[in-house]
Formats: C-alpha cells, structure tokens, sequence
C-alpha cells in the first residue's frame, strides 16, 4: 500500500502535479500504524517504554517492545532522532519501530519518530531543548508520540 | 563554535555521559542565528519568501534571499524537508538555508528545517498534512518558522 502511495506521489512530484499530502495518503498511514502487528521503541529505558505503550493504549494500539541499542552511537548522525529509529528497523521484526533523539546539532532539542520496517517517515513530533521546558523525559517523550499519532488524525480510544 | 559543541557532544555520547541539551548549547544555536549574515530560503514561490522573511525580520534576523532549484527532486528521498535544505546548502553561500517539505511518506505532512552551511541541522517545526489543517501553505510556513526559532528561545524584538 505505502510503496504504490510512495510511487504514484514521486511521478506527481516528477511531473510537477505534486499538490501535497491528500486524505486518502494520511488514512493509508492511519490505516498501517492500526493495523500493525507489532511495535517496538528503540530504548533501554523501562520508564519511557511505559510512557509510549500508555500512549499507544489509549490510541488502541498494541503494546510495544523494547528494542535495546547503544543509542549514543546514533548521536553522531546529522539527525540522532531519524537514525536511532533506522538502528531500530534494523534489528527488529517490528512494523512499527518508534525513537526518541536528538532533531539535530546538540541544543537542538528532541524528536520522536514513527518509522515503519523499511525505514519509511510515517509521522513525529517535536520538543525544545530540554533545558527550556519543564517536563521529565517521560512525560516529553508521552507529550510527542501522543502528538506524533494526533497531527495525522488518529483519535484515542480510550480515555487516560 | 557549533564544531567544538559537536565534538564535545559526541565524546560525551560516546562516554555515556551525556544528559541531554545544555543550556550553553543552545545559546549558541541563538548566536549562530542571530550573527548570520546570509540566509536563504529553498524556495521558487515570492509568496513563501515574503512569509518567511515577515518572520525574520519580527525576530531581527536578516532578510533571506530566494534558493530557486527543483525541489520536487526531494520527494524521492526518507526525508524531503531535510533533503530539501541539503539542496540549498550545496547551490547557496547563505550561512542559514531555510527548507520546508514533506516530513516523510505522502500524507506524513510538513516540516520546515533550519540548516547551517555545513548541513547541520539547527531546528525545526512541523505542521500536521495540509488536509487536516485550514491554513494556507503560507500562513502555515509562517507558523512553522516562528515555531523553529521560538522553541530555542530566541524572542521577537518588533510585534507584528
């Protein structure tokens, strides 16, 4: 589904027809992230595991996994966030492989980002530098993928 | 400046003992904005320059200049927004290239990215896909641009 999506809006793009994102590419996307089998979060972390699979709960998703990497190795990519979530793709067998990094240089602040198996950029969401903002590390990253899931229309289920 | 951040970060990173974005660094991602000299946006469209620079100037950065190429090349890459900058970055001297594109798959909806002349990426915002939200592509590059340099804490010196 995503690879005819992919094709026909790369010869629209090519041929200059291209008018941006239509409903029925955001509901292909909707469609595949509820549709997915398995999830998993690129991290160590049993605390911020909890905080997404809250998230992904009220969504009606299903729980994810843990996908436990050296993340730091990420951090010296152009964009930790994007590369953390291809080191997940990579040693999973999830549909749907879900990172939290760095957006760019240090004091760029945060991402999280939803990838599915072939490193395809589904939806994420963004923070400010942490320094700027209040909240711990849960409740930011809790904050974005609940973001990441609402900017593409998707509505929770059930309630916190 | 951004080399020895970088360095420093990484070796941190690699240590284990990095703990996320320090003020310092993000004071001068501020700094780098504020003394460029030269900045440019990836675009062909008076009308997004005009947006962007209406942004700018309320923030007391210099006036961009226009990066005319063909950005519908972008699209075929994971992420057209970044991808869409690194264009910039290669047929400009501008020391900031503002890019804004699709943030991944069709229907992932948009981002618009500020680069520096090395590719390194300083911020970001993202806008949910054009058909779940009622702004113009203007209005919401505008949006997105203020929000970009708003989340490193850099303040408007003129209103409106």
């Amino acid at each position: 589904m995503l690879k005819e999506t992919l094709l026909k809006a790369w010869w629209e793009s090519w041929e200059g027809t291209r008018r941006g994102d239509e409903e029925r590419e955001v509901e292909g996307l909707r469609e595949y992230l509820t549709s997915a089998d398995r999830l998993a979060v690129v991290t160590g972390n049993e605390d911020k595991l909890r905080a997404v699979n809250k998230v992904l709960r009220r969504f009606g998703l299903p729980e994810a996994e843990m996908i436990r990497v050296p993340t730091e190795m990420a951090d010296a990519t152009p964009c930790p966030a994007i590369f953390k979530a291809i080191m997940g793709v990579q040693v999973s067998d999830a549909d749907v492989v879900i990172a939290r990094g760095r957006l760019g240089v240090p004091g760029s602040g945060a991402m999280t980002v939803f990838m599915d198996a072939r490193c395809r950029l589904l939806t994420a969401a963004l923070s400010p530098p942490h320094v700027l903002h209040e909240m711990s590390v849960k409740e930011a990253m809790e904050r974005e993928a609940e973001e990441a899931l609402r900017r593409l229309g998707m509505r929770e289920t059930t309630s916190r």
